[in-house]
């Protein structure tokens, strides 16, 4: 069993980008978070048969979302980073709400650094139980 | 019946050592995934309200398994491997059939590299929809 090496730090510089992001994605703009995606970035969601991978194809599925996405609030739950040598895993639970229904997600956003800045390299988003 | 199992030609270890876990996993044996997860693994999956942390909430959940989880094939889709400095990501579809229903799945596994092997840090594993 290898000893712990990595770190959580909720104010980890993944957990600001992210929350910068998504404060821009549900005013209706992705740009927060194609400007922090890697080109080898892969995604995927609940409404996906598989993954999207590459930039390009993130751009393409996020246009048409362009204007689309809102919330009246969101919450980040039990957020951890895992970092080590370049590479930072934030996972976290996520719940927005609209008209106060609340919709909830389990987020995982695998961050590399590259030239002084970091990365998202893999964002799958998956539904979590209807908490009610 | 998996026609649509795709082979790889992915020969990185974090693939075989996936691809053996599950066969344990899809046997009833949850050990082979709790033998290659590292102290601060991170799991999710559709039926828990948040992430499960730590080998040891892991191992309590997995107990509860054991014996329980079978399938008569399964395949991995389109799987990718992103890696750098010690981190491996791997991102893949998956689909499990039992008794010709099959359940499909969006799956990442967040691996780092520690004393000469891999260890799973962060395994979200999510549904993807129902393709018939």
């Amino acid at each position: 069993m290898p000893d712990d090496l990595t770190r959580t730090d909720l104010r980890h510089p993944v957990l600001e980008l992210e929350t910068a992001a998504m404060h821009r994605w549900l005013s209706g703009d992705p740009d927060g978070y194609l400007e922090i995606s890697a080109p080898e970035v892969r995604y995927t969601d609940p409404f996906l048969p598989g993954w999207l991978t590459g930039h390009r194809a993130l751009a393409e599925h996020d246009a048409g979302l362009r204007g689309q996405v809102r919330a009246d609030a969101f919450a980040f739950q039990d957020p951890v980073v895992h970092e080590a040598r370049g590479s930072a895993v934030l996972t976290f639970g996520f719940t927005s709400w609209i008209a106060g229904a609340a919709t909830r997600w389990h987020c995982t956003e695998a961050y590399r650094h590259h030239e002084g800045r970091w990365w998202i390299a893999v964002t799958p988003w998956a539904f979590a139980p209807d908490a009610g």
